[in-house]
């Protein structure tokens, strides 16, 4: 598999992406942890933003403008999704079906299946197969709500936040919170009414930020679907990218990043250990007690760690 | 502690949530123990759905409601934060603060300050103080989109979704994903143009439910604002409540949460024990070198686990 997917296979990549997703074990990871070495020279552009704003279609043809001067991108769409069916249902994602049949572009969208391993946990682990399968761009498209989608923003190299003309004033609140993920901001559809307005609002929310390594986010306009705005948006990445991407500072800010991955997998490494241990059955058991009130979850636990320490 | 949070003493309440927010430990573990008998006659209704959906007002209206008929109501606001200040800039909450000075409302913003133990970890712990504090009916309003908040919808009770009538087929799309989390759906905004279509659609998405117990989730029109609708949105929870709460199968969709809330109580308390043995710098170290690209995440992550357990 490892050789196939240095080679660029898309099905094998497809197929390590698959067992990422289904939450992997032993052979997974030691897949990975072949790959991890051929994987560092990628830029990965993570794209969020509320819904409506645009993002999958500025996605798409941000992808194809990368395709310029790149050889092959590869796009993860992070959709949110139902806990109970397990469906990522994405009318969105639909529309990026002009670009599934062009070789050297790969899309895949990502949504939690279980809850061990996480979301941000199975993006970080298909970056790395498709950075070694030679996609030197990486798109990943995510909601900027959650904190799974904030999680994978701040993994990523540089974070473009989508934002629209006239959107309520809760969507402005919102944004308050999460504009400080963004290193380049794009005011997309931005032939619509109101753009002038929220390009003024966008100015005042950015000069509320403090600069990284004396970066101030440039704003881009855009109408993606119309192709504008898409060449100053993939320079505005490249600038960040030179300017920013390599200093000292943002190696601290990655040092950081790598740390919370690093307690993200030992985590779910830990209690994957425990639970093959103690066996479904037992957890059954401890979880119908504390839904009846006769154990507290937290005595519970502290029995299951005993029992897994046996 | 444990004597004044069951005589209701709002300061001593308020304390505690503090230590489970700042992530508590041994102390506040211990005490969660003790109030967690007393913590099981509480209905908690989970408030969720976009943003600008009026989900606060809702909210505060909906308590209002609850205290026609019921002696103490506690709120807690879910917030999205931003990752970096660790503030949670909602201006909604603002509006809320009419019901600040009722001695009989307890109202609490919650944010994730860490990423140990988590929101949704959180906000069941308070659930367990307020409950155990005489709060009879809890509200937990959330943005339902990200993972956490669904997550905190699903150990409700009761699970309220908020729409709006004229949101975009972006949002439409999110909906179908969300559905199905909702026992009760509002319509809020119901005297707004387009409530007579989004009723349409509404039902239309309904349709494709599969009821829980024979439960068909009833749509509420709702006019938060002028107090429109809030009656009957209170009888259609307590229907639920009577309907299919105490139900059999109610008892299996528990037990599951439990589980799941078992495995994240449990991930945490390991994570926990292994770093306070392996020590702050030397995680860093490893951060460090897979940063550089010097060592793979899942190597790393083996190594942790090693020296956790000498």
């Amino acid at each position: 598999m490892i050789e196939k997917i240095l080679e660029g296979d898309i099905r094998t990549v497809s197929r390590a992406l698959s067992l990422i997703e289904e939450g992997g074990g032993q052979g997974t990871r030691s897949l990975l942890k072949s790959l991890y070495p051929y994987s560092r020279h990628s830029l990965v552009v993570g794209i969020t933003g509320g819904t409506g704003t645009g993002k999958s279609t500025l996605t798409e043809c941000l992808a194809r403008e990368f395709l310029k001067t790149t050889q092959k991108v590869g796009i993860i769409a992070v959709d949110p999704t139902s806990p109970f069916s397990g469906g990522a249902i994405l009318g969105d994602r639909i529309r990026m079906q002009s670009l599934a049949t062009d070789p050297n572009v790969f899309i895949r969208s990502m949504a939690t299946r279980g809850r061990l391993g996480g979301l941000s946990a199975a993006v970080n682990d298909a970056l790395v197969v498709l950075a070694a399968a030679g996609y030197e761009v990486l798109l990943v498209e995510t909601v900027g709500v959650g904190q799974d989608e904030v999680d994978i923003a701040e993994t990523a190299d540089v974070t473009v936040l989508v934002l629209v003309p006239g959107m309520g004033d809760d969507v402005q609140t919102i944004k308050a919170g999460i504009m400080e993920i963004g290193d380049v901001f794009v005011l997309n559809k931005a032939d619509r009414d109101g753009a002038e307005k929220a390009r003024l609002e966008l100015d005042a929310l950015c000069s509320f930020l403090v600069p990284k390594q004396g970066w101030v986010p440039p704003i881009v306009e855009t109408v993606a679907t119309e192709g504008k705005g898409l060449s100053e948006l993939v320079s505005a990445i490249l600038d960040f990218k030179s300017a920013v991407m390599e200093s000292e500072s943002m190696l601290k800010q990655r040092i950081g990043f790598c740390r919370k991955r690093l307690v993200d997998l030992l985590r779910d490494r830990l209690v994957d250990e425990i639970l093959s241990k103690v066996g479904d059955r037992e957890l059954d058991h401890y979880a119908e007690r504390v839904a009846v009130h006769e154990l507290d979850p937290y005595s519970a636990v502290e029995e299951l760690v005993k029992l897994g320490k046996l």
